[in-house]
C-alpha cells in the first residue's frame, strides 16, 4: 500500500495537519506502536489479529472446503463482520456466483433462493456464537427450501463457528465440514481467516496470495508514521478528526472495491464510535459517486477526510471512436485512462476547495493486493484505537437492541422491551 | 408517507427539536411553501420538478419502448440523477435483469457486458447534455460489443436526451426510438420522468402506478409543516443540523429500498452541500447495518440524524422450527416480524441514547409506494433548501473536476489540468 498525504497537509488543507503536528503525533505512534507489538505477541484479544495472515491456515481451509468446490455458486449466511471479509475478499479476487444473505428481509431472501441453483450452491454459515439471529433464522430458511427442493443440504453446508453454540453441534449432529472463527479476534477484524476466506476458497480463488498480502503488509509496520502507511493513514485520520474532520468518506475508484469500502465502514464505525468519539464512515464510489456527493465533498462543511483508493494497475479496454466533434478527444484514451484523469482531477478538485484527502494506492486489485490493503487498514484503526483511548475491540452499544427485538419476539422478558412499547409517537401523515 | 417524529423532539433527543420550536418554524414553512408553489405553477427551473407526476406521459413512455418490450435484460447507461432514480424505480418493482453502467471502471465494464445476452438487451442511454463523458465512453463501448456480438445495435437501444447535442443527432442518424430529458428539472430530481422509468416500461413494470404515487404525494403538500409529512421531514432535518446533527443517517429496513438510499444521497448532498452547509448523506440497511453502523449511532458523536424507513406490508416467510434451545423463541414468528422487531428496538435504542430518530414509513414497496416516497423526499429537499438559502437546483462545485479530466485527456487547455500536475505529493510507502 502507497499513501500519499500530501494534500493532508496544513498547506493545502483545512483542517490540516501541520509537519510539525506529525513529529509530535510520532512520539505518540512509536508508543502505540509497542502497546500494539505487546498486544499482538501476548495473544491479547483484539491485537491477535494481526497476526491472522501469519495463524490462518490456507491447507486446512482447502481441505475442509474440498467436498464443496464442484459448486457453481456459494451462499454466505452471516452478518457483519461474518459477511463483509468474505465478500470484500470474493469480489475483489473477481469471483462470480459469491452470494451473501446478511439481512432478514423476506422478500429479498425468497428472491435470493429463488434464482440459486440449489442443487450446485455451497452453503457458508458463519455465527462465532452459533446463535446470531438473523443468521440462524435464515439459516433455517435455506436448509428448509433446500430440503423442500430435494436436496441434500448436509452434503452442501460448511459451517465456521466456535468450539460451543448451537451451529457447532449442528455441525456434529450432521458431521457437516467445520472451519472455527479464531479466537481473540473480533468479527470485523477477521477477514483473514476461515471467516474471509472460505467463498473464494470454494470457487477456486487465490486464498494463499491474500495472506501473502497480509504477511507483507505485517512486515510493513514500524514505530514511526513516517515509514509506516497504516500507521500514517491510522494517525492522520484521528488528528484530522481532532481538527473538525469528523466523516471519512472512503472512495476506491473501483468497482470491485466497493465491498472493502463497506467493509472499512464497519471496522471504523464499531471500532472507534465510542465514547461520544468517532469518525463517521461514508461510503462512496468513483467515479460515479463525483456526480453525486462531489458537490457536497468540495462546496459544503469542511468536515470531512476524503480517502481516494486506485490501483496502480488494471486490465483497460479503449475507448472506440466517435463521430461526435465535442468528444473526438476520447480517441486515443483508454476507459482507464478516462477513470484515472477523473481519479486526479477530482482529488485536485477538493484540495483547491482545501478540502482534506489522502491518496492510497495498491498495485492491483488482486489477491495479495486486497489482502495487503485489509491488514494495513485493521492496523491503522487499532493505531487510531490506541490514540483516541478507545476500547477498539468491543461493541456495547448493541447490546441494547439485541436485548429488546428479542423481548418483543417473546424470547424472555428484557426490560429494554418495555421501553419499545413506551415511545410516543408524534406522527405527521 | 407517513412520518413519525417522536424521537426527534427535544424532550427524546440531543439534539432535539422543541415543539416551540417546531411553532416558529412552521410560519417559515408556510412562506416557503408560496415560494415552491409559485416555481412550481411558472413552471421555474427545478421547481417544475414538483410538477412530473402531472407532466410525464406514461403513454408516451409506453410508446417509445414498444420496440423494446420483447428484451429479456435492460441496461441503463448513464451516471448520476440519469441512473439511480431508474434504479431506485425499477429496484422497488422487483423487477430483475435491470443493470446499470454507472461508471468508467474498465473491468467491470467488460464483466457486465460479458454476462448480458447482448442479443436480448435493450439499451437505455441517458444524458441530458448528450455530452456527458462517462456516458458517452460507456454507450461507444456497449455499441461496439454489440456490433462485434452481431447484435444490431441499432434495433435495441433508445435514447433519452434533450433536444440537442451529440445523442440527439446520434438518434435522428440511425432513427433510434427517443424520449426527452424534461425540460427545467435537474438529474437528481427527474426520476419521475422517461429518465427514470424507461426500464421499468421496457421489462413491463407498473409507470402509471408510480406516477399516480407522485400524484398522491403532491396532493398531501400543504403550507405547514404539522400536517405535510415532506415539508415536516425537510424542516426537521435542517433544524437539527443547525442544532448539531451534520450527518443524515438514511437507513431503510428493505433490500427493495437500498437503491433509494443512493438516490436519495445524491438528492441532498447534491442540493444542499453549498456555501459551507449541507447535512452529509450516509447509506445503510437495516437490519445489516445494526452489525456495522449502530454502536457508532448509539455511542459516537451526538452529530446525526438517523432516519429509519419500512413498508408497513410486505410479502412475509416464516421461520422453520429450530431444535436449537436457544432459538426456539423464533419458532412461530416469520422473517417479516424478525425484521420489524428489530426496526422498532433500533429506533428506541437510539432514543435510549439520546440520538434523534425519525421514522417514515410508507404502505408497501410497490409502484405506488416508490413514487410517493420519491416525490416527498424531492419536496423535502427543495423545502429544506429554501430554508437554508441555498440554490437548490444548481451543482456549480462539480466543474472545476470537469475541467481538469477534460485537459488531463487532451480536449482542451484548462487552468485546473496544470493545478491537478502541480500537485506536492508527500508519499508514507
Amino acid at each position: 500500500m502507497h499513501l500519499d498525504v500530501g494534500n493532508a497537509l496544513a498547506s493545502v488543507a483545512k483542517p490540516g495537519v501541520t509537519e510539525a503536528a506529525l513529529e509530535r503525533l510520532d512520539a505518540r505512534v512509536a508508543l502505540a506502536h509497542e502497546r500494539i507489538e505487546q498486544g499482538r505477541t501476548a495473544h491479547e484479544h483484539g491485537y491477535e489479529a494481526l497476526n491472522l495472515p501469519q495463524r490462518t491456515d490456507a491447507a486446512e481451509i482447502r481441505d475442509a472446503v474440498s467436498s464443496l468446490t464442484d459448486a457453481e455458486a456459494v451462499l454466505t449466511v452471516g452478518i457483519g463482520g461474518s459477511a463483509l471479509g468474505a465478500a470484500t475478499i470474493s469480489t475483489a479476487l473477481g469471483i462470480e456466483n459469491a452470494y451473501v444473505l446478511d439481512n432478514v428481509d423476506p422478500e429479498h431472501t425468497s428472491a435470493v433462493l429463488d434464482n440459486l441453483p440449489l442443487d450446485k450452491t455451497a452453503v457458508n454459515v458463519v455465527s462465532r456464537s452459533g446463535t446470531t439471529v438473523e443468521t440462524l433464522a435464515t439459516f433455517l430458511i435455506v436448509r428448509d427450501a433446500m430440503e423442500t427442493a430435494g436436496v441434500d443440504w448436509a452434503s452442501r453446508t460448511l459451517v465456521t463457528t466456535g468450539d460451543e453454540g448451537p451451529l457447532r453441534e449442528l455441525a456434529n449432529a450432521y458431521d457437516l465440514p467445520t472451519l472455527k472463527v479464531p479466537d481473540g479476534v473480533p468479527g470485523r477484524f477477521s477477514a483473514l481467516s476461515a471467516v474471509g476466506l472460505v467463498p473464494a476458497a470454494i470457487m477456486g480463488g487465490d486464498i494463499e496470495g491474500v495472506l501473502e498480502g497480509g504477511r507483507d503488509a505485517m512486515e510493513s509496520l514500524s514505530g514511526s508514521l513516517f515509514d509506516s502507511p497504516a500507521y500514517a493513514y491510522g494517525a492522520i485520520a484521528y488528528a484530522l478528526d481532532l481538527r473538525g474532520a469528523r466523516i471519512n468518506a472512503m472512495v476506491p475508484y473501483a468497482e470491485a472495491l466497493e465491498p472493502f469500502a463497506e467493509w472499512f465502514a464497519q471496522l471504523w464505525a464499531e471500532s472507534l464510535g465510542k465514547d461520544g468519539m468517532g469518525q463517521t464512515p461514508v461510503r462512496a464510489l468513483g467515479a460515479t459517486d463525483q456526480h453525486s456527493q462531489l458537490q457536497l465533498y468540495r462546496a459544503g462543511p469542511n468536515d470531512k477526510l476524503v480517502t481516494l483508493v486506485r490501483p496502480r494497475d488494471r486490465e483497460d479496454r479503449e475507448i472506440p471512436e466517435t463521430d461526435a466533434e465535442e468528444l473526438a478527444y476520447l480517441s486515443g484514451n483508454s476507459l482507464g485512462d478516462l477513470l484515472d484523469a477523473e481519479f486526479r482531477a477530482t482529488e485536485a478538485s477538493l484540495a483547491a476547495a482545501n478540502q482534506p484527502n489522502v491518496r492510497i494506492e495498491l498495485d492491483r486489485v488482486d489477491a495479495e493486493g486486497i489482502g495487503n490493503l485489509l491488514y494495513q487498514m485493521e492496523a491503522a484503526c487499532v493505531l487510531a484505537g490506541e490514540l483516541y483511548g478507545v476500547e477498539t475491540f468491543t461493541q456495547p452499544a448493541v447490546e441494547w437492541g439485541k436485548r429488546a427485538a428479542r423481548g418483543l419476539l417473546g424470547g424472555g422478558d428484557f426490560e429494554e422491551a418495555q421501553a419499545v412499547a413506551d415511545k410516543e409517537p408524534y406522527w405527521i401523515q
